[in-house]
């Protein structure tokens, strides 16, 4: 529970008590502003008076107090600075510098950043990259170690290798804040000794163990709490809320699953008190989501208008996370704590009026005071589609026939395995009118073949989908029926150094460069939020499924191994849970 | 946050794993109990599985799981051991071990032990001391460093002196839990630098700066806030409480001032929740007191009573206890905490019927398993009464006359100013009527002489009190009115190597020998407490003075500088908030 050192300078302290008690002026002081005070969970008319980054007085309104600058509060409501105890910068393709000029200005003054998808893609240099990229930002970014790189070791190949003393390494490092979302469920429950390794460099650490608990229940559940895993934003519904309240974990709520919130905020009126352990979280926005709902604010909101009392909501926001995170500085609004504020002049609507961190204003209706400054991309992360071009033929199936019976992936999002018969033809497989095929290929160098799966219950595809943006191994991986429409969108992608495209009769319709680690453009979040929503609604066009806005979380997370079920991965189909690895999913050949 | 390193074993952990799922047996199962779950607020019946120290599972009730140890808990309510944010063991006379087989059985497993008194009078040989007795109990005694030694530099004279790099050295071990209870307000208030330097070496450690913030409001309270001091314990009201939560500080909810804890129940259930900044502490408790109704389980007994919810009196006591001390293992029953239960036959009553602390039943209906080892007193403990012995005489006071004006001290506890106008006899203040006096000299080797002050508003007195405890320097103390008494009392208390002494009529009447360091016995405490009872009944019988349960609190305070308000210290009658030293209570002589 110790307070940062920047805050332990004894100049700023000893200022900041002469400060309080009146013998000298605040450096800022914010008045007439109604207080929402985190402890008590009531409000009363206080004015703060800051010196440095610190709060040195909060006290009923003094006009005659004496302080270098002022700032009217009237009418507003004040509360601390947002925490997002959780999320991956990358899910929003922009950089860091971007992303705290998106969620800055509405509150946002601290955010949790798991930099998973960079360290799967560029190994150390992307945490080398989330290090430095973080610093000198309004926000206040702190990178965690990731600890699954890859998620499924053995499972998948990603462009990193995170062994536990890689992690154990970077956990030494002052700048990093914890071992983040440990994914890699059953082969810690297992007792495997990799995965084992690195909870344990995490726990010698003295930082947090973060997690991801998902689907886990009963003797796994608390398996993973008793390995040390202290969180998780997985939930699947009440009950699942339910239990891990029960089993110990931290919560993030998180808002990119918001259908779930409804449920989630019932359950705990239900309780009829915000138990202390739940926290909220981003997780994953994309881009044109964000510039419109907003980051760990639009979270905020969500849960007031599904009903949750603004007070459980903001003090989720920041007094909660900030006991979670052990930050004593943060979170609360009282003298010797750290001052990141947000002035609101709409509680229910989570409007930032101005927001202040570190004791300095940096954001204002809506617009930073000054533009951050963004890291130079290192050149490591600007070549990261390591992979020959794709031919049309990639993604055939080999097999003798005159029927094969095969394995196949039936439904998005949560897939269980299906099987069919299916004709041969020309020694392929002939992919039935129903279903689609989904081809992955390594892009970090391993030179292994395109693994191919049929999909079912994937809707109706008229043209195909490219990405290299897959969780978590970001392998690039293409959706489609027709085999030039998938090779054509795959090579855009390869050609633009990363991104996504959409091709339909052997034409590339769409594209967005995403040239760092295939990951994130250096375009600002505006054009980005536009461009993504236009490929977005091309892709829309092409395909009929229901509900629309779950696409493009299942063709990000189709190959995400770590979790439940079969998957399609670079190493061909795969159920980590059960041990399974398919290199064909011709389970049966020369049938008929 | 970081757990402790005999948690962090993987060996345990992968035990547990593998428990938890039901592939092992668990070390201990505490079957058919309900769980109060200070998280979700909710009992519901859950089997708790132990491995080592560590909870490995919290499942609903299944008989068929395997266990090598089994406990029944039917019938009972299981909450986590409780925690006692801010105690002196010296307080109850008795040692470590001691005060650990009177607190373990009745559910206390943790306590953080600020040996202030220790430190005072043998200073770091206190605190080696307290770090080496505190280890191998049942009772995880958690040392603090203590920071006001002496209490009032410059006012008082005790038997150590730590200075900003003491503390700083003893805050770098890990035996140390963080920087003790802060005292010295206006000093810090006044940017003192020895002062602002202890503050700072707890700032720096990264550990805990508790606090002591007695009667400050307003630019004072914030003051101390923004230096950085984190915890306080000396409300004086309800109106005190608000003040001192909206300032953020931890409450530590204190159950030696009971005669306030109706109206801060209040102040609480009006919030309408319980914040999750209040803990609960002991403080000091006489030996008599512990003996009858107990350490921690008390405080939670006594908030009950009052119309505390018992849900929040005991998340006081462990969950919110845990977060603020910054020890996320202890406080909850959940799989990866730390094993320390209490198995309650009565929740209003809190009467623990078995405790388990690491895993380990330690206690059963109220007895111990096995009696702790107490460490050996080294000799420097044993040596503390360093003066000369003392005659009537000393108590006297020299002035001319014919009469004197003289400055006073009216009232015990919380003392003001007074003065009077009295004769002078043979060269000596003649005592009035109405009057008592109080002696105090250094007993800590300085040879300097005994200050002795006339006190108004101190009740009727028939005999003579002497006392080596004295909060906060320890130094010799004596009141009476006859000045034979006193010298009696007085030389009583030397000959005992430290202690309590009541005379009257020239004779000594009780004498309770306290030869460790003059404020600890090594008897057990039923006879400690019985001892104690009789000293306590034997001065009652001499003085009249109301409310009874107040005159050892007044007594062993009188000489607490520290404080707002004049006090008699061994250098004089003082008062620090006004920089008052006045080595003789005569402000005008020869008048008449």
């Amino acid at each position: 529970m110790s307070f940062p050192a920047d805050l332990n300078d004894p100049d700023l302290r000893a200022r900041a008590v002469r400060a309080a008690r009146g013998e000298a002026p605040f450096d800022l002081l914010i008045e007439g502003g109604e207080l929402l005070d985190m402890v008590t969970g009531r409000t009363r008319h206080a004015d703060i008076g800051l010196i440095g980054p610190l709060i040195a007085s909060v006290h009923a309104p003094d006009p005659s107090r004496d302080a270098a600058q002022r700032i009217s509060a009237h009418g507003q409501t004040i509360v601390p600075g947002f925490i997002d105890s959780h999320m991956h910068v990358e899910s929003s393709m922009i950089t860091p510098a971007d992303y705290a000029a998106a969620v800055v200005p509405r509150g946002v003054t601290t955010a949790l950043w798991d930099p998973h998808e960079l360290a799967n893609v560029v190994g150390e240099a992307g945490l080398d990259y989330a290090c430095a990229a973080a610093k000198g930002l309004p926000l206040r970014l702190l990178p965690l170690v990731p600890t699954c790189v890859p998620s499924a070791p053995g499972f998948e190949a990603s462009g990193g290798d995170f062994t536990p003393d890689t992690v154990a390494r970077w956990l030494g490092r002052s700048d990093t804040h914890g071992a983040a979302e440990l994914m890699t469920m059953q082969p810690l429950l297992e007792g495997d000794p990799r995965v084992s390794g690195i909870v344990q460099a995490g726990l010698q650490s003295g930082k947090r163990v973060c997690g991801h608990a998902r689907g886990l229940t009963g003797g796994d559940l608390a398996g993973f709490a008793a390995a040390g895993v202290e969180t998780d934003h997985e939930l699947t519904g009440a009950a699942d809320l339910m239990a891990k309240l029960e089993a110990g974990f931290t919560i993030e709520l998180r808002g990119s699953h918001p259908h779930l919130l409804p449920e989630l905020a019932e359950a705990l009126l239900e309780l009829g008190e915000l138990p202390q352990t739940v926290t909220l979280c981003t997780d994953d926005i994309f881009p044109d989501d964000l510039a419109a709902k907003g980051g760990l604010d639009g979270v905020i909101r969500l849960l007031i208008s599904c009903g949750l009392p603004p007070l459980w909501a903001y003090r989720a926001a920041t007094l909660n996370a900030a006991s979670r995170i052990g930050r004593p500085d943060l979170g609360l609004i009282a003298p010797g704590r750290r001052a990141d504020l947000v002035l609101l002049s709409d509680v229910e609507a989570v409007t930032a009026r101005a927001v202040i961190a570190d004791g300095r204003l940096v954001a204002e209706r809506g617009e930073l005071a000054e533009p951050p400054a963004a890291v130079p991309v290192p050149a490591t992360l600007a070549q990261t589609m390591r992979l020959d071009p794709i031919a049309a033929e990639d993604f055939e199936i080999s097999a003798h026939g005159p029927q094969a019976r095969i394995a196949t992936l039936s439904k998005p999002r949560f897939p269980v395995w299906g099987e069919r018969r299916v004709e041969v033809a020309n020694g392929r497989l002939v992919l039935p009118d129903d279903m689609i095929r989904m081809g992955i290929v390594n892009r970090h160098g391993a030179g292994t073949p395109m693994r191919t799966a049929f999909l079912e219950n994937w809707g109706d595809w008229r043209g195909a989908f490219a990405s290299s943006v897959s969780h978590d191994s970001h392998n690039l991986t293409v959706f489609g029926r027709n085999p030039e429409d998938m090779a054509a969108a795959a090579n855009a992608v390869r050609a633009a150094g990363g991104g996504l495209a959409v091709a339909a009769k052997g034409r590339v319709l769409s594209c967005l460069p995403l040239p760092v680690a295939g990951l994130i453009s250096e375009a600002p979040l505006p054009q980005m939020a536009r461009d993504f929503a236009a490929l977005r609604a091309t892709l829309d066009g092409l395909l009929t499924w229901e509900p629309p806005y779950l696409v493009f979380k299942a063709l990000f997370g189709a190959s995400l191994v770590c979790n439940a079920g079969p998957r399609l991965s670079d190493l061909g189909l795969v159920e980590v849970f059960e041990g399974t690895v398919l290199e064909s999913c011709v389970l049966e050949d020369g049938l008929g």
